[in-house]
């Protein structure tokens, strides 16, 4: 089979490899039809993160092809989806529907221990837990995005902790940050103010119901979000972006008593955190990967009833065998393109 | 009237100065009856906040000896305690008992702004707000504790978001962590592990129902806590200490997807947050002040009806004249010395 | 100065009287702007209440004319909207928000105790706690409906503890299950399926983003929900009507675990409550007055900021002196009436 | 097998039955070491519940004697409890751990549809939802509250909603009253009054932190916890009775605002719902058949760390040939008589 892998920063191949077999008699192998780049996976080819070569990608769509003997939920031919996100699917942990908190550990995706989603076939342990059967009424934009970005978003807006009619700042306007500043209406917000450098991201968040601010810098962004609540700060923030730049802006930006809730990948140096500050403010930060699992609870119906918008978020279609120019384009992190589509 | 001064890091005096005069029409004057050295008053005692001369102290019980026309809920004669915080008691922010989210923001005692309750008298902006009488039931150390240590260790417990039957890390057993433990398991901790260097705090800890935990750095505070926890680690860790080694330590004993609560007065210098761990793990980091108001809602009755114990944290006594020997023994940190009152 | 007057069921005048005086020195006196009928008027004049001659009406909008010295918040001029639940304003139940857990009992304007506020002067007490300035912003339709119905509508869907996604069934279409149709969708529920016999209240769920069902009796109100929940029952039913066939139909149309809120004034008649069954299956019953005061903290954001729509429920207005008029034409309770509004 | 049947109201015999199979391929059989009787087995064997003849008993302690071949997580040997209310184990309702919202719906041991505990040997369906191996440090007498009445207490509390500090007033002392009571303290309730016409009952429940009122007839029970509540209501009232009679004393006894939680077996009429007077006050009526599972995630650990007492509870023990003398002791509901252990 074919799969995508990051040599090194910015090198992206298509390689052939052996099939995957059945990694367990819990697991199964699923033919992707869809996958998708993850702004995590830009990370990798970025170099933040050292960890190449390496089969990349963890949201995908198929149809299993091949289950283990101790799958009770999936039949060969069923159409799923794959939360990028993996645990044993047996612990108590694992029973919350957050994979972070499985007892054996989480894994992810295409991040060296287990397959990556970018490729012709996967392999996925624990497929009771891991894999959810595409929903009626779900599309197939909407199917890839609950692999990961969409319940990202989600369970960022939910642990920003914030009360009906409250304020929330969201920074970074990317695949995430849209979908948090969706989310955060679908959950009552009062008013979301958004950031981003980039116009067409900032359209797409106004079309969603936010209201753009026009800064970069930490002090524009508190200076604007003061503005807008009447000198008070933003009730919560979230940082879908996670650089010590969006770290600062959203520290100056919370109000006193106020949330932070961080959703990006941070690169692997520590962040100077003013504590003593924080202590003095009340400040929360809540540091989040996707309970994916448990985020599809809340999100089928939603997404099902049409009362959370999944749509103009795949802005690109290439196939497998382009995957260095799909990686080129997304890169690129333009308006233009807000996120790439493979279809093998 | 008499108040105690620290005027460079480690040198102390009790200087006369004039009576204060109401602070306002909402305010009144209270004449001290006992004051409190507290954790954080040692902070500027040792240099690490810059805020020298200062008159300190924020822990305060006494009788209201004036009180302005504005305010309805005291009269002259009564006995109070004296919310170590001070917000306007009128805005939105105060509504919620939390004077950190104040809209004018919110004033400390005995940092500058507002006189230091280790006096003979203390000025009381918003009294209403700011007040309240000593309850019956309540005895004197409570009243004491009522101001400030208690609701600190109530609060940092309630916001390291235990469930029943969990199991929390107490790093710190001075008289804020002492409360945690206790407030933790009124709160339905199932167990509390306990780390502190000194032997006489382990004690009164163990007392209250904590197990101690033999370790001191961060590795061996993970090790044991991990042992302790069957390898998943502690779902909270309150860290009621505030330097780079316990926040080192809370971040290595907490289990995935769980809380840490810091209470303490970091330095200030930032700390190196491991923020891309803290994603990958989905930790939550509550940084608080106490919202002391609030607080007593949950505490008197508590106390009152013996519910949370209160003895055993006052071990020195000591008059105000004395102010230099009494800051000498509580920086010493000893077991024996938990926390030191005056009887002015 | 006029007010109306239930002289007995079904009869309805304006009568002189003697101008309101303060109430008490933290109390105001209300030049009536705007006011209207409530759905709980509708049971004193269709006799389910035996409280007559009462000087009815609790929603009302108009100027400050009078304020006692105790007024810290409003002036002479200043355009409020009044509560139609009063309490003390100083105990520790009405710092909640929630006048009904008032220390000294809540009163609620038009209902024998105080003044009417279908009249041209209403007398308030405790004008701090019970009276909101009209926010920058709010139309006159949003600020009446402030003072009651939206905040029972929000505070019934709070209280029916729906989770994001979550199904809810509303029970009467009136203005007051219209607003909790809304308040649903902006709390996050998936799917709010509605029942009313009338077409024209019909028509204002649907347009609100409801699923109309077509059901009269509680066995077709069952079998409605089962069937569009999969065969599970709602997660929540909001009754906003009270009466013992709606609650039949709750009960019959919740599923196991799940939640009612009862929001409408039911006849002084005990329900016969299926207890055995209600343990059986874990269902909870939950019996709402609008907390209005804490509710005005969530809904005023989301009434300025347009998420939350206050449109299309006033549909008649009438002058105060055709009070007969007005009262025959609400108690149609037709499609084309939902809501009455006084211009004295 | 010997199995206790209840033949008619007031008759229990011992009755020969066949061994029982495997109900399932995810099913089990074990082999009672332990039963007991609860108080909802009286009123089948008061006749309340026309339910006979009738193989009754719902909770048991034993091991594991047969296996089915989708058993995971046990094996033959294994010394298990076994949870009272039983559900499918694979929908979205046992997810949650609450059998009650189980998809194909809750079945109860020992009420027709499955075999009574109070046998030799007992089948048992979806073995890995409903069993847990007893857990290190966990009595006897603590393994067999497990399977209910301690659930139904610490439920019972839980969903009384109560707030640290709070009062809570339990009616009805028997062994689901007494757990209330201890798991309320544990919960973080700041008194606990207790009200039981029975002297050894109050006298536990006195042992345990309560403090018990006189009080025997509704108005009675209203009076003396105004009394203690300085004219307030208890804030929650955990009802473990569910008659009429306890229901009417609850509706009397809480605050406004406040939460009577049902745990009681009420007779099949229907209950004369205060309904309106319930919406003028905002009160909450909880009806609450114990999640078990869920609550073992919560009690197991409180257990084993000695948190919540469980002894004290277990005062006869009678032979299983001897069931019909120890329905004759425990349907007496004498202060000597709290609860009977079957030891086959």
């Amino acid at each position: 089979m074919r799969t995508v892998v990051v040599e090194e920063p910015g090198r992206v191949s298509v390689q052939e490899r052996l099939d995957p077999e059945l990694p367990s008699a819990d697991g199964a192998v699923v033919a992707v039809e869809a996958s998708a780049i993850c702004g995590s996976d830009l990370h990798l080819y970025d170099g933040d993160l050292p960890l190449f070569p390496v089969a990349i990608g963890h949201e995908a769509v198929g149809r299993v092809v091949e289950v283990g003997p101790d799958v009770a939920r999936f039949a060969v031919g069923d159409r799923v989806l794959v939360a990028a996100v993996a645990g044993c699917g047996r612990c108590d942990g694992c029973a919350t529907g957050d994979p972070v908190t499985c007892r054996a550990g989480p894994r992810v995706f295409g991040a060296g221990e287990l397959g990556g989603a970018q490729s012709d076939l996967l392999a996925v342990p624990a497929a009771d837990f891991q894999l959810l059967e595409v929903p009626e009424g779900v599309s197939d934009e909407a199917a890839l995005l609950l692999t990961d970005n969409l319940a990202t978003g989600w369970a960022g807006a939910r642990r920003a902790e914030l009360a009906p009619g409250g304020t929330v700042a969201v920074l970074g306007l990317g695949a995430v940050g849209l979908c948090a500043v969706r989310a955060a209406l679908v959950q009552g917000a009062g008013r979301v103010l958004a950031v981003d450098p980039v116009e067409g991201r900032r359209r797409r968040a106004a079309a969603a119901g936010a209201t753009i601010l026009d800064a970069s810098t930490a002090d524009a962004v508190r200076d604007a979000v003061f503005e807008a609540t009447d000198g008070r700060g933003a009730d919560a923030v979230i940082d879908a972006v996670a650089t010590d730049a969006t770290l600062d802006a959203a520290f100056a930006a919370v109000r006193a008593g106020g949330t932070i809730s961080v959703l990006g990948v941070h690169d692997m140096a520590p962040y100077p955190l003013p504590v003593l500050t924080g202590v003095y403010r009340s400040i929360t930060l809540r540091m989040t990967t996707a309970p994916v699992q448990a985020a599809w609870r809340d999100l089928v119906p939603l997404v099902q009833d049409g009362r959370l918008d999944t749509t103009g978020i795949f802005t690109h279609d290439f196939a497998l065998d382009d995957a260095a120019a799909a990686y080129e384009a997304a890169a690129a992190r333009s308006g233009d393109c807000m996120k790439v589509r493979f279809h093998p």
